[in-house]
């Protein structure tokens, strides 16, 4: 049906009505004091869902220009750096940092397999000259579902004393608790698309006090991208460039919802969606791709074995209306994924399980009657 | 009153309702065939209103990042350019190349004044070893609303035959006619929330195959804004990254709008607002920053000689909610911009005439009693 979709995808993720109401407001001049105030207030939101005291700095931009900024401000050309790599977007940040002539060591583990922190480890304390510049963590991978371990890698580069921790939070950010300042996270990328419960257009980051240090030497060439004018800006409420003012009125309004919701609600929301998602696909005899330890919060890739992943897709999408995910790169066409990230509710994930479910009983699929169902459901709402 | 403002600043501009509610619509999946099927047809439109056969590259970012784009894409360290610089924009563009490396040679003229043809030929004409690599002009410049002349520049730049012409054409596209492909137009750069119609948060630009050409080996260093990215994306009517596929929504509606006003309309409303303006500020004896002959149809700088310029910015904000743009930089409190870009119509024109008329008139200045109004009306509503 027209105008009925149900996205399921791990960005864009839905969008609440009265954040779309919001963004249809005629824009208002952005050096205005009525914008001001609106800056204001949306920063004070982001801190507290960054969990920091630092100004979350905004650009205009998807989440790949914010990580890009995270590079070119704190580094100089033929810096070492290690870039964890397990799945699209690790690699991603590895091709960023070779583009800028960054002398990049990928730490690789299989896709929908986590980072191994013992290898950032032993790279680390090897580093007795301190010539690693950054460590650069995936933290949820988005095209495997795997949640690395940022905990204990961060854990090993504080050890290692001056390397600054990167994070890519994108899918992060909003699903999982993120605690930026209690982990002195240096440098954290977040896209708006993503838990932030707004359409994409904005990318968010914060900096530390110490990577702030190396950005005064950090020679990387910048302009748009250079965080020390949105820093500048920030701190008068204000922004360097024309910022994409409808979504920050459609961002006030999301920050708004989620700090009513509260913290902890939205994370233990996550949890829950991710551990009814699993459930369901488990007892509907659908494989996983990434083991339940290292499962993120975010999204769920789905590899099954005797059903194609595209065929279920398509039929989600065809006879449903529900969108999900494909595979990238070498996993296309051998997984799928269930977003259950931003504004789902309990209903979603019970809506996109009992479709699934459908699609296996029409496929003549060997399978216990109402599994999928039942196992979601028992997580949504257990038994007093 | 609160919800009643008329935005006369040039940028972000009004946007029609129509536009608004298409952003207000749930987002889709950005690699779905129905966002493929969007970006076709805006692609189409913005082919059309950019009067150029290559497709037109969307970057979600500012003005400044397309400007940026222009430059990182087509220039390599050290590479000699010579950019014009008679106002803030034009003067950033200067700064973005020193920040990559570039060796920057301005060609000023006094802000407010154009900059002189004669200038650049002299310089394109000694330059018989071919140094100079990239000329850059701001086509309207915003700061002082002066419009350069970017034809008679392009015909110097041609006849060098080897430097690229590079265009800010942010407040120029959709306000003047830009002949992208009749001229020749190496890289032209604009951004959304200016003649498009829409708010900000997109930049656009457009390639020529001579610049394509230099792309295969500039070497300044590029990711998030490497256009051969968006290139090969926008063939298959595509993004590299997640565009912001809510703002690209109320681009298609817009861009039906302007196709069904005309090019040759839009153009002609934009002139008439221009010459009205100035006919009313003269008449109420304001004084204008720009001359006649080199004045931009996207806004109006008035530069009062005895009412303050912020007296006269802040009373139209107060007393009519009509908001107008200061001056930047050493033109702060010297000048105010009325901008009549964009989705501006002959009542909002009429409106700010008349209200700026009630200021002076309460200001006790000498005046023509009814002159403003009825200068404009003259431009608006001529007698057969």
């Amino acid at each position: 049906m027209d105008d009925k979709q149900l996205l399921m995808i791990p960005g864009p993720t839905p969008v609440p009505e009265r954040v779309l109401q919001a963004m249809a407001k005629h824009p208002i001049g952005h050096r205005s004091g009525e914008f001001s105030q609106i800056l204001a207030e949306v920063n004070q939101g982001l801190k507290w869902l960054h969990q920091t005291s630092q100004d979350v700095l905004m650009v205009a931009g998807s989440g790949t220009s914010a990580m890009e900024a995270a590079m070119v401000n704190f580094l100089s050309a033929g810096d070492r750096i290690l870039v964890g790599s397990n799945g699209k977007f690790g690699e991603r940040w590895a091709l960023v940092g070779e583009a800028y002539g960054l002398t990049v060591e990928r730490v690789t583990a299989e896709w929908g397999k986590p980072l191994d922190p013992e290898d950032f480890r032993t790279r680390l304390e090897a580093d007795t000259d301190k010539t690693i510049k950054a460590v650069v963590i995936t933290h949820s991978e988005t095209s495997t579902t795997v949640l690395n371990d940022l905990e204990k890698i961060n854990g090993y580069v504080k050890a290692h004393g001056t390397a600054l921790i990167m994070v890519d939070a994108v899918t992060s950010l909003g699903a999982i608790s993120v605690p930026t300042d209690v982990w002195e996270l240096d440098v954290v990328a977040s896209g708006s698309q993503k838990g932030y419960m707004i359409p994409p257009g904005l990318g968010f980051v914060t900096v530390s006090d110490r990577a702030w240090r190396v950005y005064d030497t950090a020679t990387l060439p910048r302009f748009y991208l250079d965080l020390g004018k949105y820093r500048k800006a920030a701190a008068k409420n204000s922004t360097p460039f024309t910022p994409p003012i409808n979504l920050i009125f459609g961002l006030h309004a999301a920050l708004q919802m989620m700090q009513t919701e509260g913290l902890n609600a939205i994370f233990a929301r996550h949890q829950r969606h991710r551990q009814a998602t699993r459930a369901a696909m488990t007892a509907l005899g659908l494989p996983l791709l990434a083991a339940d330890d290292v499962a993120s919060p975010a999204a769920t890739a789905v590899a099954p074995a005797t059903i194609e992943a595209e065929y279920i897709r398509s039929a989600l999408k065809q006879r449903f209306d529900i969108l999900t995910a494909g595979g990238q790169d070498h996993l296309k066409g051998k997984i799928f994924r269930i977003g259950h990230l931003g504004f789902v509710s309990d209903r979603d994930v019970l809506s996109v399980v009992a479709a699934i479910e459908a699609i296996v009983m029409a496929s003549g699929e060997q399978y216990d009657a109402g599994a999928g169902v039942n196992a979601a459901a028992a997580v949504l709402s257990p038994k007093a």
